[in-house]
């Protein structure tokens, strides 16, 4: 470990995963409405939203993708990292009540590089709503 | 357009682009890190990020990355249309203070698909700090 307690490259390996859970409330969406300026009324406004696909309110995909952000920051890899990159599949609506578990898992370690590839993805009630992959610059015990 | 102001797949055509600008705030870096549980101390702790390559506190990257989901869905392609796939490079830190500007230009309409791909471009005083690729499903005039 790193002296924050997050992992150096040199203990990561793939299979090693990480998990944060989290129940989206209206409270998040608003929040998250207001933060990123995304007033899509597909998030916001219940009697529009009833006319879409969605038959109701959803939250923001990129709301989702913050628990991603959240678990490789607080966890895995973990503080001490620095976040490279990530792709989004947004593949199912997230609704005010739902639980999302956001789960990374590693995949690949590139210890000259410094750096290390994830699988991400985010379930609700074992659905796939996210899914994507993740790169961190890691610490190194050599550093 | 759609009726709800948002471009139909057959309103698109490459080049076409969008911008919205915003100020993050400590305001902005605080409320996200509640909505997103990210609390990596380099985003809340002063005495900590001032020793990290960063010499001090930066917002979260996924942060940033909400104002392109913004522009996407308040402006191009608009209302009525879905968020299918993101992918990011986080390339600069963003500081409280600085004024992102988020810009979408369209690479490709596959109009059978009703699908448009396009290039995302986060910058802070011209200096890029975040890059990716957007695909949105469209709403079709044929609808």
């Amino acid at each position: 470990m790193n002296k924050v307690q997050g992992y150096d490259i040199e203990d990561l390996a793939p299979g090693m995963s990480a998990s944060f859970a989290k129940t989206v409330t209206e409270g998040d969406i608003l929040m998250y409405a207001g933060v990123s300026c995304d007033i899509n009324a597909v998030h916001l406004n219940e009697d529009y939203a009833k006319t879409t696909m969605f038959g109701g309110r959803i939250a923001h995909g990129m709301l989702t993708a913050g628990f991603i952000s959240a678990v490789l920051a607080n966890k895995l890899p973990g503080p001490g990292t620095i976040y490279l990159a990530q792709t989004l599949k947004f593949k199912a609506p997230v609704r005010a009540g739902d639980t999302v578990t956001a789960t990374v898992t590693v995949r690949e370690v590139l210890v000259a590089k410094k750096r290390v590839i994830l699988d991400a993805v985010c379930t609700v009630a074992g659905k796939v709503v996210l899914e994507g992959e993740s790169i961190m610059l890691c610490t190194s015990s050599k550093d």
